[in-house]
């Protein structure tokens, strides 16, 4: 199971084997995410034309796909990219950025679970709730998420896709068939900037890539998130400057400071 | 009429309300003016899929159109938005970015504020006057623009179009039939930093989905932009510094710092 | 040749005529290089709707071509522009991103080289190996490229196309048919901020607007680009820090630091 030790062999291997993450993402957040996972020690690669998908998954460890300013074309990429990762048992994360918001996205987001078969889904309560409710599976009002409906619908999300399900929030929920691990790190700061639940995504897939247990590779991304943005919030005095110390922090992890934050179970 | 108290009063209530502020936008701009939403308070979302767009900004509290990198199918989006948003009294604020450096842009400008009737227009004088002068109204160089001559030109263009007009500058002109207000709050630094027009006009959105008065929404909103522009400066030692500083003194604003800058008439 | 004086000269030179300098770029790096671009005193635009390009390159000092996150569209764009500039003689430089990463990357940058004759390619040292060995000059494992043989491929590009290629790196070659030129400025910690390559590729298209000597311009991009990344690397604890400071050394480079830290030859 996840022990502090886990996320510091992880990161070491991230950071040692830097493995190349193919991101199909949304324009909000491209530079925010590259920037995150070379801190990370990954290596970031942004490609979503129908005529190289293909050919640059093949390539990649990792794909995240990230449906944030989603259009047609970009679906017709992410769904290509992710059948090709899939046939080649190369790691998928999804991101079902705004499901629920419009039924574009929450139709979309159904469509690219069905056809990719993710290995990790990762989104806030609500994304989370939008994707079960639109199946029947549950009713209720979604502004209104309490982890426990959360947790219910992460369960039934894992059941019909297999997926690792992560909701992410005040406190992180990585759930999959047995185990529902809790990760307890982060700040209220990390939602005044923009993207970072875009960057938490782009980090699973880094920790996919060198950890086929996706519930721990899941797990172990989420804690250095959380625990990089504690130690950044302690610097900052506004967003401003949250934004550019996460990036410093996540660059500098230590061990020791992953020993010291870390609050998972 | 503006004041300190007025400024005041409508930060707190985009605080408070925290609305959604639809934005379709340009990739030069997407990150820095979310994150500049999230920091005054607002909540920013980003969608442009014609399969969405109408969807999207019926749950919006206000639609920001900025034509900074436009296309066909942008365009097409944002007429569509802004039709559904009028139809619902859901306020709109347009940014003519670049009009009158191509023809495109100009032409592009005068079809979506016929069409759209966006309840603001904020762009810089050469913009503005570039927006007048296609439609006959005015001849000259537009790298020459007097305050003079720009203020004429938007009382023009309100005159035609019902919309608040705001010019962004050194002083920045808010105007209506009956009212030029002068704002006179920012730093030169903020021009080494790339959209922060673009993010005036976004902040503009979120005090516009506050205010019914788009004179005073707009007023409020550049003062707000300037003053906070202004302590960041202080703060910076060059352009990005001043990016950082900016988002930190939007987000920690205070009432007393509002009160003690205030420069508008 | 170069020197310290001609560093300085050609960035006076730029920051006394601003030029505009016409971007088709990446989504991840278009906010990043703008803010470079006014940092080091140019005029950015971005434009890539084949409806505007030749307008808007008309009006502009140089057009940077960069396919970080090309597809179709955009290629015609890409196209569509730099014939304009060429006809005008209006300089080009050319940044083939990814080239070797998928097929379509390498032969859509040699589409371009062939069609759009650019005064300038940089690249990685891969990048210029793959549109080397795609022509069959070449055959090699990429991954390991020795200096040697990336200058040697240059050689061979250069012949081919009459363009000044770019190799950066630890150190950056500038060659042309007569000359290598050497930079050996630059710090590590610029490997850790996402597109500072592209930084460098936007640079080059400011100076190509104020000296028509282009192996020239480009040597002189390469030093001030690689000053201030090693003064802003001093200064930073990490990649966030790095890529702001890097934007305040760009704005406020010296005359005087320039020639304490210039490295070339």
């Amino acid at each position: 199971m996840i022990s502090k030790e886990s996320v510091i062999d992880d990161l070491n291997a991230v950071r040692s084997q830097s493995p190349l993450v193919h991101n199909i993402s949304n324009y909000v957040v491209m530079n925010t995410t590259a920037n995150a996972l070379l801190a990370v020690g990954a290596s970031p690669v942004m490609a979503h034309a129908v005529d190289e998908v293909e050919d640059m998954v093949k390539i990649a460890s990792s794909l995240v796909i990230n449906i944030g300013t989603l259009s047609r074309t970009w679906v017709e990429a992410m769904i290509k990219a992710s059948k090709t990762a899939v046939e080649r048992n190369i790691p998928v994360v999804f991101d079902p950025v705004g499901a629920g918001a419009t039924s574009y996205r929450t139709v979309t987001s159904l469509q690219i679970i069905k056809e990719c078969r993710p290995g990790v889904i990762r989104g806030n309560a609500s994304e989370i709730m939008a994707l079960v409710m639109e199946k029947g599976h549950t009713k209720g009002v979604e502004s209104i998420v309490s982890p426990e409906s959360a947790i219910a619908a992460a369960a039934s999300l894992n059941r019909d896709t297999g997926a690792v399900i992560v909701i992410s929030g005040p406190v992180d929920y990585i759930i999959d068939e047995q185990s529902v691990i809790e990760v307890r790190n982060g700040s209220p700061m990390m939602r005044k900037v923009t993207g970072l639940g875009c960057t938490a995504t782009a980090l699973i897939g880094a920790f996919m890539a060198v950890n086929k247990n996706f519930l721990m590779a899941s797990a172990h991304a989420m804690t250095v998130m959380g625990i990089a943005g504690e130690l950044a919030a302690k610097k900052s005095r506004g967003p401003g400057t949250m934004q550019m110390h996460f990036l410093d922090e996540l660059y500098k992890l230590s061990g020791k400071e992953i020993a010291s934050y870390y609050n998972a179970e």
